[in-house]
């Protein structure tokens, strides 16, 4: 999918909400688990998952599925992330939520794996490793590497936050440095970062250095970052901002009436959003 | 396995050669794919690493498969990995070469994927995201958590390289801090770091910060990086040192032939890897 798609639907849906596939075998409610038959003929994980899509996907324009969940269970995970790749409709941006980074010809397998095997729209990428390491995510047609520069996690003052003797952008700290190193790399078409809810406060000042990128925006709610600051602060001309909900919405409820609280969850965050979409920039009505 | 087992096979089998399994469907030789029926009943992955395994398991204290080359072919290629890890020898050191790293949750959910799900002994981590994403592979005893400090390719200069304003260690550069920093939650019983092959000349500073950590040395011989200027500026008093091989060893041969080819260059390696055990700290005789 590619920007103007993407911009397509949040202006459709008037949602730029993400929703985390953070699928856990032991967090997903008890009935999926006491069918009969094997796990692969019935699939507590992809049947969670497509509840969750059916109940939540005109409400939101992207799921990001966090590969942790589906790895831990061995060629059987993979299975149910395969099924429910397949299962998101086409007009919804795919995230595949990894963190990979290696050298070059490393990278260019993992692109291939979620770009090619598993079809996904993005990645996620971790920028240790330079520029060998991210750019072989950006040579996909209508792909997507998404970068990470400041995250929503305490670890982020570890070395994120370390101020770098030479910056090479007004923010001179490490994250500043990944951003305006790693936004030569590619373009606004095949390239967003991730940016931490939880440090709306620097949404300003990012915005100086990536204008036109998305930004992939986990942290709000579970992690207590304000929906309200990061729409203010982050959003560019293009909406600019696809921001993340797992727990909050996957697990709204732990019991059978799972998907239709998942859905009510959906639906009060893309009305939010929708009302910060008519302040900041006016998108027209969303029919419904 | 903990150190001192790692340390005796060291002794044992003179060599501190870790055997890179990056099993690429594309390049492991022709003859192995031409069997009758379907991968899963003939998988080649398997058979390559099979073969490779029997021919260097010998010579070598650890294999180093590379997840990337084995998620690409989806869940079949985590089954030829599950077979792979069961089909190594106990007493050789396994890493999931898979530089992981997110918020603590989902770390967590990795690191029970190769320790328990998998059974690895360790797990390259990248360490961008900061505490709580290394933490939670340091909980599980005789486990290991191997952080990127100073990586191999040409990459390594663009973030890892950047000056500290305000270092934390002798070193004032990123790789620095990620060492002196990183070597604060962990012990050298559950934790190692990666150092390149190509920075030899860092290595008698990194020992200054790390003397007693175990040091995961990948870019020898492919990447240019010197075995002797390796050996002589990393060792410590247990070695300290695992040096990997991956495309010199396991593709010395596109042939039949491939498996004692792999053989001869893994005994190759062994050898001169005995002459710097003798020559930094007598081991005494290998016999054989």
């Amino acid at each position: 999918m590619n920007r103007e798609e993407l911009f397509a639907q949040i202006k459709k849906k008037k949602s730029y909400l993400c929703v985390g596939l953070d699928t856990d075998i032991e967090k997903i409610p008890k009935h999926l688990l006491l069918q009969s038959g094997s796990f692969a003929d019935h699939d507590p994980l992809f049947e969670f998952n497509r509840q969750i899509i059916d109940a939540t996907k005109d409400w939101c324009v992207a799921y990001k599925p966090n590969l942790a969940f589906y790895e831990s269970l061995g060629p059987l995970g993979l299975q149910s992330l395969e099924k429910t790749i397949r299962y998101i409709p086409e007009n919804i941006f795919t995230i595949a939520d990894a963190k990979r980074g290696d050298i070059g010809n490393t990278s260019s397998m993992y692109a291939k794996t979620f770009f090619e095997y598993y079809n996904f729209d993005a990645v996620t990428v971790a920028p240790y490793m330079g520029k060998d390491s991210v750019a072989p995510f950006l040579e996909f047609k209508n792909k997507w590497a998404i970068v990470l520069a400041l995250t929503s996690n305490d670890g982020a003052n570890d070395f994120q936050q370390s101020k770098i003797s030479n910056p090479k952008s007004q923010i001179p700290n490490l994250y500043g440095d990944v951003l305006s190193t790693v936004q030569q790399w590619g373009t606004p078409d095949n390239l967003m970062f991730v940016v931490g809810a939880t440090r709306a406060d620097t949404f300003a000042e990012i915005r100086k250095i990536v204008p036109e990128h998305f930004l992939l925006v986990p942290g709000v709610a579970a992690q207590g970052g304000s929906l309200a600051d990061v729409s203010k602060h982050g959003m560019n001309s293009q909406c600019g901002l696809l921001v993340n909900s797992s727990r909050q919405i996957i697990y709204a409820s732990a019991g059978e009436n799972f998907a239709d609280k998942a859905k009510a969850e959906a639906i009060k965050v893309q009305r939010e959003m929708e009302r910060y979409l008519e302040e900041y920039f006016s998108v027209g009505g969303r029919s419904r």
